[in-house]
Formats: structure tokens, C-alpha cells, sequence
């Protein structure tokens, strides 16, 4: 009984597909209305908005399966959301989809903490893992600046990042194995308990397929030990090459700080006009915040070189905090840069390019640049530690047009990225945003490879379509196509 | 042109076949003389042989794809091969096959010390990475037991470990990105320079899958800083179960040591008697190793911490060595362990397997109350710190049946491990000798899903075939029909 996947609108052919779904997740865990699918139009890339035909709320590994099951046999494509927070349209719906949202699967479901491991929902926020075991002396290492939104279950689709991912790595390295529901409505189980697991690595091939070959529904975390010390230190320079250098020199020294974030003046500025932080000196061009942790002789010993370092680099002053307190303050300015872009510009777009750390300065000055031609201002905002830059590229979104020119703009910037030896994405994720500019990093062989473990799992392609991927359309004809998709899907 | 991949052993089909190959790689590097490929007949796992038909010797990328694309126009099985020191019989060849031996790719491609990565062909040897680099102060961590003789190659196919693993991973996280010769022979290109790259993880996917998707050419490897730092400390104790019970408390309380290592009065007697260190006492139960590395300030706060550790657990003497020289003869008994086993038993077989890391006292006393009941001297050495074990069960092979009550036992450990909440295998790999063992720690619906993904890139089972899977033919049988395989393969 296979039919269309884009049903049309008015279909009465919903109504078998609806008694079906509200039979496995019960009549409140299908929504349907017009006004309620609004939340769900769209991520946290707002640029683009599709509504879903209809919303299902699984509890259960099982309900999910059901699900797609479902989906399966009528097939209908399918679109996996957790907590909507995805800044690359991951979990934007596709045209008459149906959306499974993870609201629901919140609970924590064993914590072992002699092995260091938790097996949680996905649809359990970010924060929450630590805030589960930090009593213990524990915590979850990966934090994305939306940690205390975000679900785990899109970390782990988008292999999200974070500040202290520096040191750590992203969420890839913290997941030791999942439970999956598969396309055709499957439950396979990979990895494990154990770092070490024979046979094909398919828990890493899983994280950061950004909804394309399933959804999981329980997923396997390493907890690390709180380290006994942390120490934020707060430098400003008087120029983004300084903050960049020493950036270098603290790598080069042999130290690995838990994290190493720069802001530019720009950025600064707003942030301060904002948050009122009082730490972030509004004159200086450039700010670097350098978090190091670890037993205590050992942060005290890195604290020193790494005033040195930024002394050496013409740092002019530097601040520095050991207590839970001071620190939280000092990375407020950091934590708040996003909201503050918000409050001095009517919208912001955040971009998410790498570059090998070597090249800061250079692609920084190129970014600038790029900007004052297209006549945007651009805030930087960045990883430095890892090359992850975050320029944010302000705008007005009532100015016709001003959209197309800052996306073009977005484009060029990742091209840059990638022209200097860098990636389109440190830990956004491509999602519907940046899949057309995949043939930029990748050749068509490359490419061809990856759509063939796609199809393995998602022959269908009914998981999360026109995601990831380069569809045949080119990037200005895909953004046109997608903006303003506001057409109504109404049932009966 | 296609015809049976087990050709006739005098087969004159071979002619045009042997005639292709040597116009890829010329004629000194076809190596198809009776005398000549005993040398191939099988990898460190010395109980199987098997000839294969005749032996390639590429240089390039190109020479590999080449020699791959003659043998998927004929059909025929390829194995490819390292330095031939793997411990599951991944590279063992299989009938009549060609076997890919990268012994002549051995060239460091590039090093580029600013942003910690190296590119190399996949014939180079382990410890050649480090000696490249040493010089400037860098390291590539991970470091098999054989890494003065194991190839990187074969480390990525085996996703091999070592001693330092427990603070730095295995081979996947320390590789960035791969050109590799899939089995219809295209080149393809997964992963990249940076750790972060967009799309599915094909990288991750392809370390330890055991020559089953095809051939790494070129490896990009990341290194590290050599600490500034590092000391070895060796504590006895008068008890298996202390020595493990500090393992637990060095962990619980926030340390990781770059290594930690276990031996039993057994194995300590046979590498004292073998070796001669004389830090090795051979009255005690068991001696455990801890390597810390980091800051001096670092390394110093941390040995006062494991020694307090050991005390408590009743440590008898702790000795401690901070210069080159001290360390290397404190590691020397450890290193030897293998080769002490083989100078106090005819035969040895090394099984490995993982538990979790809190069940070692529990896990030992059951694996020697295995042995006794099955008749043979278990000797046991192990990274302690991830549970990685490793048996070294002594057995005489002129005795008939030995090797197959060996295999037995073997497979009884390994059960126990995965009973225990472990894993088959922690960094030898699955290969010939385990495969058979997947269905204990996988069910059918997880290795289906493993074998989709293998044929997608091998989908005529040509790389590699009966390796890392199970195949129907029970263990016994398996091992049975593997043992003293000496059919002569005569070329015209």
C-alpha cells in the first residue's frame, strides 16, 4: 500500500496514517493542528520555515519504531527533532513529513558510575547529564553554547561541539553506543558499553549523519571526573593577530586547555552593551579567554605560561578567575555572544567554517573583508583552539534581498574556509543550509560514497530527505525554493 | 571476463593475470614462487597457514588500485598485508588469493609540525612515525607491543593498541583522514586533514575494519607534543586482587595515567627468568606498572598520589624512575612479556579480550579456574587500566590436539569476557581466529547491518573474505579446516 510520499494536502489518506500513529503513541502524542505545528516550522536557523503535516511524540524505543514503521509503508519522509536548536535546519521539516520530536523520551535510563557511563533518551537536554552526576564528582564533557536547551539526541545527530571540545573532543568521542531505529523501522543496536567493540565502527558512523540513516532512541555517554582545579584567565589585545598568536604559542608550548575561545571588538563591544559583563575591556580589538583544568599544581603551572605567553604577545591586561563564580562571569560575555549579535542587529546568521589554527589571522582579516564588500558587518566569535571560527553576519531581514546577499556571503566565507585547508562545519552540521556547498570539500566519487552507505540504511530515502547532501538544485535556486515556505498544510 | 576466484592451482589461467600485474608493479614486484611465499603463509598468529596464489608488491596509490581493479575484473580474492605481526589472522591469505603487501610504501608523505599531522604510506613502521618527529618534540601515541616492527597500515585495519591507549585511544582517534583503494578499485578519499569534517564519518567507519572495505594508501596522522614530563612507577603486590584494586582507586580518583599495566606472578617469573630486569621480584603476586606523563609539577603530584594508592592496597615496594634509561628497564619485563612466554612454553597463544574495568579481580580468578580445568598454564598480562586482557595460555603444538583444546579454552575466555559485560576483542582484531565469536556479542540484525555496510564497498566479497564476520561453519570446524593448510599453489 505504498503511495505518494507528498500526499496532498487535503488528503483523506492521512486518516488511516493518523489512526495508525495515535494507536502506538496515543491520541495526545499526535498533533495536527495548523497553529500548534507552528513551534515546529522550523530550528534555530529561523531563515527557513516548512511545516510538517503532523507531529508524533514517542515515549519508547518501541513507539519510535512503530513510527517509522508506519512511514515506511506508507512512505512518507520522515524528519527526527529534538529540542529544535540546530543551527544548519537539520530538523527543519520537509514538505508533508511527518516529524518525530523526542519531547517526550527524557529520561535518564542507568547511570553507572564506576565504568563512567550513562545510557540516557534523546530527548534528555544536554545540562541535565551533568547536573545528573555532577554530585558524584562527574560530568559530561561536550557543552555547546545551547547546552542547557539542547537534546542529546541532536548532539548526537549533528556530532555537536563546544567550548571545552578543545581538550575533549566533540560528541562523537563520548558516545560509546546507541540504540537506533533504522528506516525501515528496525531496532539495531551498535557499539556498546566499552570503548573497544569489534566489527565495523557504526556508533561513529551514526553521530553526525544528521538524521539520514535513523534515529536513536538510547544513547551510550562517557562521564568524565570534575578536575580538581579550573582556572579562566580573560586577556585583551590590541589587535585579533596577537590574541591569534598566542593562541599558537599556548598550542605549540605543549598545553592543551580545556578551552581557548576570541572575540573581536566588534563583538565585544555588543556583548557589553548587552550582558554588562564589566570584564570585557570595550577598547580592545581582540579578547582571549583561556579555561585550564586539571589538579591544581598543574593549572597553576599552566596559568603562569600561559600569562607569559600572552605578556609575550603584548597581552595588556589579563584577569584571571578560580572560583566557580568569577569564572561564570568571565564567560558570560562568551555564553551571551549569539544574544547579544540579536539585541544589536534586527537578525544575525551564524556561520560555522574551520580553518587550520595556523591561519586565524589571516582568514580573520579575509573574513573582514569579505564582509565590507558585501557591505555586512561581521562579528567573530570563535573556537580558536581548534580553528572553529563563528562569524556572525548581521542583518535586517525586512530589507528584501538582505537574506540572498548574506547567505551568498555566508557561502563565500565557507569557501574560504574550505580554500584554506579548512571544513564547512566544525559542529553545526550541514543540515538543509550548507549540503550545496558539500561539492566544494568533497569530489563526486567522495560524494557517491557516502550516499551509498545512505542508501544501506535509508534506501528510501524517506529519513531526513534533502538533508546533508547536494541535491541537483544549486544553492541560490534551493535557498529561493525553501524561503517563505509557508504553505499551509490542512487536514480535513 | 569473469571466471571462479578459485582458480585451478596450476590453473593456466593465471598467465594473463601474473602477465597484468606485472605491467603494474613490474616484474620484481610479483612474487609467485613456491619457495618465495612462505614467508606470506600467515601473520603473527602463527597456528593458521595458508599460501597464497602469488604476492604483490605495489609502490603507489595507483599501483594499488590497479593491482585491485585487475583482480575485481578477474574475480579474484585480495588480501592486503602489513608487516604480517597482526594476532587474529587478519592478514592470513585466503585460497588462491593475491596478497597486497605495502612492504615497498614506505614513505612519509609530508609533515606539517604547526598543525600536529602526518601523511604517510601505509607500509611505514609504527615507530619510524615517532622518530620522524621526535626531533621537534612531537609523538604519535598509539604503540603496539610490535611497534618497532608493525605497519601503520596494518594498525588502521586492526585499530591496534598499546600501553599508552588508555589516556590517548586507539588508532581511530588518532587518524584524520585516508586515500583509500576500495574493491572495484576507484580511488576514494574519506576524512581530511582536520578532526572536524562534514558528512558520515567514513574515516572512523574504515579503521578496524580488518582489510573487509578495502586498502588505506595514504594515512594522515595526528601527533602529539611529547610531554614535559613522564615516570614510570612499579609497585608489587602480594595479591592479584590489590594490584586491580588500586588500578580501580587510581582511576576513581581522577587520574589517568598514559599507562597501566598488570602482570601475574607467572608471567613475572617467566620474564625475569627470560629477560633479567631485577625490578621484577618473583615472589609477588602480581606487579603493576603506571606510566604518568604531563607537567613535571603535574607528573610529581600525581606519583605522590599513586604511591599513597598502593600503599593502601598494600603495596610491598614501589620504585619509581623518571629518566630515559630507568623507565625503559622498568617497561623492559612488560615489553618482553610475549616473548618471556614463548622462552618458558614450546607455544603460546595470546587471546584479548575486553571487561569492564571493575570485574578484573573477579574475571581473573575465573580465567585461571578456566585453565585448570581445562589443563593448560594461563599467564596473564594486561592494560589494566581499559580491562583490555590478555591470556597467555602455554601449550606444546607437538602435541595432538593441543592447539585445538587451545582454541577452546581461548573461546571460553573470551565468552567469559563478553559474559562479564566485555568485548571480544581490544585491539588484535577479529580476523580468522574470532570471527566465529561475533554472534556471542552481536545478534543477527547487528551484524546484518554490518554486512550491508560491507557490501556496499566489497560487494563481491573479494577484500578480504572470511575475515571479521562469522561465517556458517561452526568454530571447530573452522579451525579444523584452517590447521595445516599446506596445499602447495604451483604456478604453470
Amino acid at each position: 500500500m505504498l503511495f505518494n510520499p507528498l500526499l496532498n494536502e487535503t488528503d483523506k489518506q492521512w486518516k488511516p496514517i493518523i489512526k495508525a500513529l495515535e494507536t502506538v503513541v496515543g491520541k495526545d502524542g499526535v498533533i495536527r493542528r495548523k497553529e500548534e505545528l507552528l513551534t515546529y516550522e522550523c530550528d534555530g536557523l529561523t531563515s527557513y520555515r516548512q511545516r510538517p503535516a503532523l507531529v508524533v511524540l514517542p515515549r519508547t524505543t518501541e513507539q519510535v519504531a512503530a513510527t517509522v514503521k508506519i512511514c515506511h509503508d506508507y512512505q512518507i519522509p520522515w524528519v527526527a527533532r529534538g529540542a529544535g536548536t540546530g543551527l544548519s535546519g537539520g530538523a527543519l521539516p520537509v514538505e508533508n513529513c511527518v516529524l518525530i520530536v523526542t519531547a517526550r523520551m527524557q529520561q535518564i535510563l542507568s547511570i553507572d558510575l564506576e565504568n563512567q557511563r550513562v545510557i540516557v533518551q534523546p530527548g534528555i537536554i544536554n545540562n541535565w547529564v551533568t547536573q545528573a552526576v555532577s554530585g558524584a564528582g562527574f560530568y559530561y564533557a561536550p557543552d555547546p553554547s545551547s547546552q542547557i536547551i539542547c537534546s542529546i539526541g541532536g548532539n548526537v545527530a549533528e556530532n555537536s561541539g563546544g567550548v571545552h571540545c578543545l581538550k575533549y573532543g566533540v560528541t562523537t568521542n563520548h558516545v560509546l553506543g546507541l540504540k537506533l531505529v533504522i528506516p525501515d523501522g528496525s531496532i539495531v543496536d551498535v557499539g556498546g558499553s566499552l570503548p573497544e567493540m569489534p566489527g565495523y565502527d557504526l556508533t561513529g558512523l551514526f553521530v553526525g549523519s544528521e538524521g539520514t540513516l535513523g534515529i536513536a532512541t538510547e544513547i551510550t555517554l562517557k562521564i568524565l571526573k570534575t578536575p580538581e582545579a579550573i582556572c579562566v584567565l580573560l586577556a585583551d589585545f590590541m589587535s585579533l593577530e596577537a590574541a591569534g598568536q598566542s593562541v599558537t604559542d599556548i598550542i605549540s608550548s605543549g598545553i592543551i586547555p580545556a578551552g581557548m575561545e576570541i572575540m573581536d571588538n566588534f563583538c565585544i563591544r555588543a556583548v557589553e552593551d548587552t550582558v554588562k559583563t564589566g570584564c570585557y575591556p570595550k577598547d580592545a580589538e581582540a579578547i582571549l579567554l583561556v579555561e585550564l583544568d586539571g589538579l591544581q599544581v598543574e593549572v597553576d603551572a599552566n596559568k603562569q605560561r600561559v600569562t607569559q605567553i600572552c605578556r609575550q604577545n603584548g597581552a595588556r591586561e589579563i584577569t584571571s578567575a578560580n572560583d566557580l563564580e568569577t569564572r561564570l562571569k568571565l564567560w558570560k560575555g562568551r555564553k551571551a555572544a549569539f544574544a547579544a549579535a540579536g539585541n544589536i542587529s534586527p537578525n544575525y546568521f551564524v556561520q560555522d567554517g574551520v580553518i587550520p589554527r595556523t591561519k586565524l589571522a589571516e582568514v580573520l582579516e579575509k573574513i573582514n573583508k569579505l564582509g565590507e564588500e558585501h557591505g555586512y558587518k561581521i562579528a567573530n566569535v570563535f573556537h580558536a583552539g581548534d580553528g572553529n571560527l563563528h562569524p556572525l553576519i548581521l542583518y535586517d531581514n525586512a530589507i528584501p534581498g538582505a537574506w540572498e546577499e548574506v547567505e551568498e556571503l555566508g557561502g563565500e566565507i565557507l569557501k574560504l574556509c574550505v580554500n584554506m585547508g579548512g571544513s564547512l562545519s566544525g559542529e553545526h552540521g550541514i543540515g538543509s543550509d550548507k549540503n550545496c556547498y558539500m561539492p566544494y570539500m568533497f569530489n563526486e566519487i567522495d560524494l557517491e560514497t557516502m550516499q551509498w552507505v545512505r542508501k544501506v540504511f535509508n534506501p528510501d530515502n524517506l529519513a531526513n530527505p534533502g538533508k546533508l547532501f547536494p541535491t541537483p538544485r544549486t544553492c541560490g535556486e534551493a535557498a529561493n525554493a525553501k524561503i517563505e515556505q509557508f504553505k499551509g498544510v490542512e487536514l480535513y
